[in-house]
């Protein structure tokens, strides 16, 4: 990836990456991102689903989003992916910091118009969002297709951010209890919808 | 709340909301955001955890945090807030969505010059982290306040859009479940520090 001034950190630069071996894992554990642009000379900011496929991450939209058509005509957006793992308690509240992997990558969005291209992006964050779902789902008609908006942004300036592992010492004459408070994003038992019952949960969902 | 254009959405306006009352609890829920900004002409963003008082949100970093110091000058930052609830999954992929509370704010960051603000900003942040544990940390020192910065943000025009409930009725021939996949963050069991065994982990972290 290409490193650049404004994805080295200024402060603590240990914890910068510009590697994908860093950085894809990051953007493959995400569900979501925030999407920022400048538009009409102001900050504008969104969250929105997020796949990657290579080199690149996909999102989508119904053709009828204002804010989807206009994506495509920027420059340039700004994606940043946050996961937290853990509040890292430390003797003071100073001292206290987060484990947290992140990325923000840079890159201007491109409109796909290859069908093949598009269904793939379509099926890739289906499969992250619900895994082992595209089969057994109703399959993806022209129709649908037609209706979707799908971008890409091409991964070319990007770094991930970093810090792990247990607070820093700090001497103190007081003894106070120091570590680490683990925050997961879990999935929880699916929920049937009222017009759905009695048709069974389907293995993937098990 | 002030509603602006571009706090109202342009697609499914019904899922839009200005009042506190929808938004605060959103804001206090999270507790972290992304914040972005317009730098030399080109958008950028940075994770950031948020604590609101008030009609505000607050933020804070090392005074030798060049980003942070920048962050004063700017006329305006946009402040993204997002909450994921349930994957919705519809009969096709194409119906498929997302349960969401998300927050959009834009404000002019001022620096904090106020002892008592800044005090009750470092106490609120610690206590959204950590409930309870203020008052067992090695109290703050007028010289870890004089290294931090503390920002605030006020909520001059913020808006909340919200999707809540079962997937869209969808007719088709075939039976297919749909539903709801619950999506929570939780906090796990504290982890103690290498350097901090024999030290009881406190009744506020049980």
């Amino acid at each position: 990836m290409k490193p650049a001034s404004r994805t080295t950190p200024s402060r603590i630069p240990q914890r910068g990456h510009t590697d994908t071996e860093t950085i894809y894992p990051i953007l493959d554990e995400a569900l979501f991102c925030t999407m920022s642009f400048v538009w009409e000379g102001r900050v504008r900011s969104i969250p929105q689903s997020i796949v990657r496929m290579g080199p690149a991450v996909y999102f989508h939209a119904s053709v009828g989003s204002h804010f989807f058509r206009s994506l495509a005509r920027l420059d340039e957006v700004c994606i940043t992916v946050t996961l937290a793992d853990d509040i890292v308690v430390a003797k003071s509240a100073f001292e206290h910091s987060v484990n947290y992997r992140s990325v923000i990558l840079w890159g201007k969005p491109e409109v796909i118009e290859d069908h093949e291209e598009k269904y793939q992006a379509f099926r890739a964050l289906t499969e992250k969002m619900v895994p082992g779902s595209w089969d057994y789902l109703i399959p993806m008609t022209d129709k649908e297709m037609a209706k979707t908006l799908a971008i890409k942004v091409p991964l070319t300036e990007a770094s991930a951010k970093v810090r792990q592992g247990p607070p820093s010492p700090q001497e103190s004459e007081r003894e106070v209890w120091t570590g680490l408070i683990p925050i997961r994003s879990v999935r929880g038992i699916p929920v049937t919808a009222p017009d759905a019952g009695g048709i069974p949960v389907p293995d993937h969902l098990r």
